[in-house]
């Protein structure tokens, strides 16, 4: 991704691994500034992904995948690592996704430093490959909406929802973006938007309340979002907010896209109703950037992701193409 | 309303005549402390209505018959009162029906303070009323969802959605609100909740894209919000975010109900496609609380107000009684 700083612009990835340690743009300093941060050890690795200075589901599996390389190199326990990284965060797939892929190289006496490498190529490859099938639904002059940040910053680089975005604008198409700032922790507003400007991409951000009346007035012409975890039956887990805008999209009879490599699917889900919903704590609704909003005896209930049925979802750009959600229970590995 | 002041509670009203000058609750500083405005002159009312020290459409309606009153007694220009004060917030029916008031008893020759307190005093008789009629939809054990303030500090007291809720309650019904927190100026995080810790009403704070997945999870029994402005066919304009929630409700079969005394009501306008809509300044939705939360370079839209369909709306709590869209037309005043 394009990462300007004093007027120079860097290309840099969201997470990589240098010498002994893993490297990660620290994203909760975005937009201010760009701040590395280092992990050592895989204790080190596992906070990052709770604090989310690092987050976005497909990010969340390679920081694992890079995390169990960490282990690797600092000769910590294997098996203790992967059940450290586990308890991370429990919504999204690729975290669980990435660490079956790990243990089972691991088990096969591979090296996981370059196994963790390979990881995150491939989701770069996949990113890149949604980018492509993806532009293909936009058109010149096209308005997207995008719900919390689905961009390089929520994998390695290119991003899933983003990536059609930046393919379409890398090849001359002109896009206008709507970023829906995303409370509870402003991923929209803070990285989302952050992001575009860097690839000097028009959008405006809109309060998550505005996109109903946005999509009556004509215009949204298509809205895509990422996935942390999608159901056999295509239902899609995503950030808070993601369910309501498919409603309204229908509604509205505007199409509405997710956007995730195919390893998000759990084909162990059946439906949505199964997968686990991230609780987190009252205190990011209650206060924003350290100042407090609300009266001191209010509580909040903060549930960090919807579910989103599979009958809102016009289809799935995956790195294998354009699928309905009927399509995904055939993408089923044989083996496993 | 009650106000916990230093342990003792208070009787207050949100905007009230004392002597020549006009006092209000400045809601800007609420939920962090109660501070009184004054405003002895036309131009420091329609200033409060702008900086919205006081906002809600009824509140805003009862503050301008005051500021008519100021006008008086400062000895202003009557018909440059009336046109100052119109040019303060162009999406509320109650501003235009309370200077249409003024005006009307100050072609008769009255006095506008008696006149003034008059429309304040039924303003009050009919938030008690809605109060009274709305209370009936309310079980011992309901969960509403509300959205904005809607409450005693959006009118001069009891509110119009929080009416039913205060009735209700002070009948012994146990009640549970979950409070939508209102971005981008958050009257609902900051007013609505601070209205229901006074009165010891449980309550939840959540973000605005929260709602969708609560319904969905069968937590809210009934949504009751107010409005700015409904026309003659039940299309309610209310603050952004109103019509992305009863969206919502109907998907998922809750009912959902606008509470607002019928001066809300506009005749002349057939339907909500008729009704300004106020754009505000972009830096409500990249600031807030005076910190900066969007890049430099990122723009925001801002429409304080969207427009619900009466076909979304279960039925109108007013003065009146509960009254479907279609029965609205017959309430139309046969003269003027």
């Amino acid at each position: 991704m394009k990462v300007r700083m004093h007027g120079v612009v860097h290309e840099m990835k969201t997470v990589w691994l240098e010498g002994d340690s893993l490297r990660m743009i620290d994203q909760r300093f975005l937009p201010e500034g760009i701040r590395i941060l280092s992990a050592g050890t895989v204790g080190e690795v596992a906070r990052a992904i709770e604090n989310m200075a690092v987050r976005g589901a497909p990010a969340i599996g390679a920081t694992a995948a890079y995390g169990m390389a960490v282990a690797q190199l600092a000769k910590e326990d294997i098996e203790k690592a992967n059940q450290r990284l586990q308890r991370t965060r429990p919504t999204g797939r690729d975290l669980f996704h990435a660490l079956e892929v790990m243990m089972d190289a691991w088990r096969a006496g591979e090296d996981l430093v370059a196994t963790s490498r390979k990881y995150a190529a491939e989701l770069e490859k996949s990113c890149i490959a949604i980018g492509r099938h993806g532009s293909d639904l936009l058109k010149d002059g096209s308005r997207i909406l995008t719900h919390c940040n689905a961009g390089a910053l929520a994998t390695v680089d290119h991003g899933t929802a983003l990536a059609p975005i930046r393919h379409a604008r890398s090849n001359g198409k002109k896009l206008f973006v709507y970023v829906s700032e995303t409370r509870p922790r402003l991923q929209g507003a803070q990285l989302t938007a952050w992001e575009l400007s860097q690839e000097d991409i028009e959008h405006v951000i809109v309060a998550d309340s505005a996109s109903g009346t946005l999509m009556v007035q004509g215009f949204i012409d298509i809205v895509i979002v990422g996935a942390d975890r999608i159901a056999a039956n295509g239902d899609t887990a995503n950030k808070i907010g993601t369910y309501e805008k498919a409603v309204l999209a229908k509604e509205n009879r505007v199409p509405f896209y997710v956007a995730a490599p195919t390893n998000t699917i759990d084909f162990a889900m059946r439906s949505g109703k199964d997968v686990p919903i991230e609780e987190r704590d009252e205190e990011e609704v209650l206060n924003i950037r350290g100042v407090r909003i609300a009266p001191k005896e209010s509580r909040a209930l903060n549930p960090a992701f919807d579910v989103t049925p599979a009958k809102y979802i016009s289809g799935f750009i995956t790195e294998k193409g354009i699928l309905q959600s009927k399509m995904l229970r055939s993408l089923k590995p044989k083996t496993r």
